[in-house]
């Protein structure tokens, strides 16, 4: 009998003590961690919700620089246009977009366009909703950057509609590639939160709208200059500064929350290091392209200085985890001056980005996508060459055709008569300023 | 002596595992979850706080809202209206409203006008400050809601006394109805983040206000029409740009933040399902009013665009958690159709609200507290009814009394001169821009 | 055998009772908490990302408030001098200023400039990074309170290198003898989150650069009265109140993440009072300088308002955790008033402080440490006054030293004929509006 309750004894003891280990293991979510996997559900969730509200704060940030790199007679219409294609986009993700990107086969091309539905379990690691909203402003942040590089001549509608091809349709399907799992993710192309999927997404598609819409009339001269000051002198400095503190802000959520986890020691790690690296990165272009004007041009130009430390924000962002922090200020010291000579290209081309949108987007994205392995090693470049050339070509030659659709048969230019008065008095009817001092 | 120890250790086995079951229980706060009642007390805490931030944000929204809608002579005014509103009611809010509102006996009327006083323990959930700190940013919003509606006539201090009057008793005293689990509440109303208990007590503020102040001169022609261009065009279009920004991006605390509570799975998704439908509500809301002015003013109206974007918000705030994304765009679309129409209305009226702060919070706000039995089922139309025509009387008669008091005691509005000269130099003594091009 | 394998049982029983309690001690972090020590490291890192991006914020709010302040022919050059410095120090601060500040011995003068070198684990309680990333904003803090005070006649390349010192050398120097745990920390000294240490160290560097570069030609008349209307009218006001809306927010984030935990009952307790007092400061501020103005100057002047809010926030920041509500509230009027009166000695002393740097950040951060002792009974008046003179001294000192060289060797001030046309044109070659209305 002894025996027995001491062999019982000894037998519940190893039983509850494995049963204890096992209950921990399982409330790891993995083994290395300490955390329940529901603490760490809040943590994710959370960290989704408040990287969100700041990636859509850099809709407000695209909203300003480009308010105050237009003329003045453009800006009522850049702001119905931003806050309409921002609007929009929400609820055509919703529709459809969302699954089209994320509901893709392993290794696969395309998902479906079906309305996005709610999944929320434990194992997920995170609320459905959280990530629907955090991936819903990506899409917003993708076509933002188009309205700036056409702007001043496009009509408002035919953009909207634009937007809606861009951001249900062309995004969602090549994003859909890599982080809906997608071929490019099973080639093992590496894109941490969109260098290439977003930024050079969105450049290629303005790229495409700029050739299509033709440049503003007296941009450039018969001789090839280009007319920077009056009639094309941004309406407000102080805008596109607070357009670009407030896209630099929004850029910690854009790369942070892309860690996709905050629930453990080593996710809290990963997201502190990316902040650290996307500032750096942010810094040395900014830094840069203060010299390089300098040194080059004799006066310090401050909206350089503005989209050098946006293309070093690009720059970073294909891998703003891997590399060390000096490795960050190269990077976005070097995509700051590809964005500098790249801006001089385009003007060559007499092609008229009014806010230099691809130069700062595509260009800096391509660079930041294809340095990429000399920090992660995981990657090489001919993957990423391949990652790059796909969804550029893709972006750019989709987004043609649907310019090119779109100027056939409804009009994609404003009239000589509207250009002349601005598409302000134009197409909204409301002037941006009444200002008398 | 073995049998003794033998029974001994099973009883300790017993006993210590009947003991860490026990407080597994207690830490768990309730039977549901796994997250101790101090991770829960802080994130909890924490979530106020950001939440609290964003709300706070929402000034700077105001503020930039109204500057960017009024004529540039009088946006000094508006500035020292709205910073010093905010100022002021925190103060009040601290010294009085708080307790008047949630000091109230369950089901009664009033609580007592008392300093606010700190209150931390674990079972509350959450900190004290923390709690003030929310509750209070709410006090600022409602407030703000008046300043721009009564803008460029009514005196300055006097609108400070009002804001006092406003934030320290009129609000508090109806809020506590309801969230202070006073009458309102025992009868089953239910407004989710202040549809009707915010949004409307400020704008049938506002409404009493605007009627006792009068137009601006000029405003209404006499046959009736609305003069919308010089002299009253708005002064910056893209401030108000960035005011509506401002606030969309506050929306998500105001209303994730009403869930009081982040620290359990169940929360966490309730937070995100509140983000992801107040997005959608405003984003319904801005294209709806894209499309109805260009469908039937031929403009697309960019002014309507951000008001609608605002009224799809308040719309959603009576409820942002039970409907599906597909109703929260529905209620947000309707919400922005009422503002469209009761804009016109009020025009009219000849009421001049300077920002169209009535359509927008009042005549939404109403909306959006009726339709709520639509998704939440616990609630009926009759009970919602008598919440919102108790809250928004209460409030309009109220403050029509305060508004009268003030003008027959103190006066109102300002001299035909200061008008002419616009209050910012006449009260503020401070032109709001001195902007050579 | 039956006696080993019972002896066994009981050592196990007792061995594993122990290492439960044994660990459930280390994971605490303290006896005091249940929050295990990596629930707690990502709380901690969390609030330093949080915070950080909202004292990071505060940059976009110094250039508002500045490009607001300033005269419209010097807003460009405001703008690139908050974009540049903000970007140069944070190069500096990952090159050498972090271990100059933090490298120093127990008790010590200086540590060593060198860069900056990862150190995660679960001990320290936080991620290296996002310490990193945190102080590092408060380096940029500081030096933005310099660029305004010296404003539209200081050289950019000049104030650049300057940043360098400043952001490099000298506030890391003295910021380490307290929070790096030199000799001030070792003497007592008292500065919760940098009234002193930030905030009078960037006012007396300004103070150093505003004697030195002078002041703007014709800002003072001969007979001493002060020019504050044309031609040195403030080119925006609804640009400072945007200025300032973002600096109060940011400073939730910078007294609040100031607690540097957030991962206890008592730290979530901490930060929620330092929210609320911060905020009950700024407002006493704010409307303390509303009633000093109206009641002396007759006009309720509105920049007097917005700088009498960040200096009653300035004033909260050496204590904001151990003050009743009420004497927040009473701290932060009386650094109000202290900055007012501080204002016009300046002017009477004919020092051009632009923006009102140097009373809002030094005066009032003076009086906040001083002020200390009186709610945080571990300090005392005269460690308080130690602090201050020796951060104080030792900031102006070496900068007087540095302008004074740039000055010589260099040239600090533009010519007299750039002073005419502005620094927008002499300096950086794009106006800052083109407003057309």
């Amino acid at each position: 009998m002894q025996v027995f309750i001491t062999k019982l004894i000894k037998i519940t003891s190893v039983v509850s003590v494995s049963l204890i280990f096992l209950l921990g293991l399982t409330s790891l979510g993995n083994a290395k961690t300490t955390v329940s996997a529901e603490v760490q559900y809040i943590f994710n969730t959370f960290s989704f919700l408040v990287c969100g509200f700041l990636v859509m704060w850099m809709a407000a940030g695209f909203c300003m620089l480009e308010s105050g790199l237009v003329t003045t007679k453009s800006v009522s219409t850049i702001v119905a246009k931003n806050i309409g294609k921002f609007s929009i986009v929400a609820i055509v993700f919703y529709l459809g977009g969302y699954n089209l990107a994320y509901g893709i086969p392993e290794g696969g091309f395309i998902g479906s366009f079906t309305p996005w539905t709610l999944n929320n379990s434990i194992e997920q690691g995170y609320s459905g909703s959280a990530d629907w909203y955090f991936q819903m402003l990506f899409v917003a942040a993708t076509c933002s950057i188009v309205s700036g590089a056409v702007a001043e001549r496009i009509k408002i509608w035919p953009f909207f509609i634009f937007s809606i091809i861009l951001g249900g349709f062309i995004y969602p399907i090549s994003m859909g590639w890599q982080w809906g799992g997608g071929w490019l993710a099973s080639a093992g192309f590496s894109d941490f939160a969109g260098a290439t999927l977003v930024h050079a997404c969105g450049g290629a598609a303005a790229f495409a709208g700029v050739i299509l819409v033709g440049a503003r009339k007296g941009r450039f001269s018969p001789k090839g200059t280009v007319k920077t000051m009056e009639p094309f002198a941004a309406s407000s400095i102080p805008l596109t500064a607070l357009g670009t503190f407030i896209l630099w802000m929004g850029w910690y959520g854009f790369n942070g929350g892309s860690q996709l986890a905050l629930g453990t020691y080593e996710d809290a790690n990963a997201m502190s290091k990316i902040f650290m690296n996307t500032h750096l990165a942010g810094a040395a272009g900014c830094v840069t392209a203060a010299l390089v004007t300098r040194l080059i041009g004799g006066k310090t130009d401050v909206v350089m200085m503005l989209n050098g430390a946006l293309a070093g924000l690009v720059s970073i962002t294909a891998e703003p985890l891997a590399p060390s922090p000096m490795l960050a200020i190269g990077i976005g010291s070097a995509g700051s001056i590809i964005m500098y000579f790249g801006t001089q290209w385009l003007n060559k081309l007499r092609l008229d980005d009014v806010v230099g949108a691809i130069p700062v987007h595509m260009f800096a994205g391509i660079w930041g996508t294809l340095v990429v392995p000399l920090s992660n090693t995981d990657t090489n470049i001919s993957t990423q060459l391949i990652g790059v050339v796909s969804v550029v070509t893709f972006s750019f030659v989709l987004s043609y055709i649907a310019f090119y659709a779109l100027r056939q048969f409804i009009g994609l230019r404003i009239s000589d008569e509207a250009e002349r008065l601005g598409t302000d008095v134009a197409e909204i009817g409301v002037r941006a300023y009444a200002i008398r001092d």
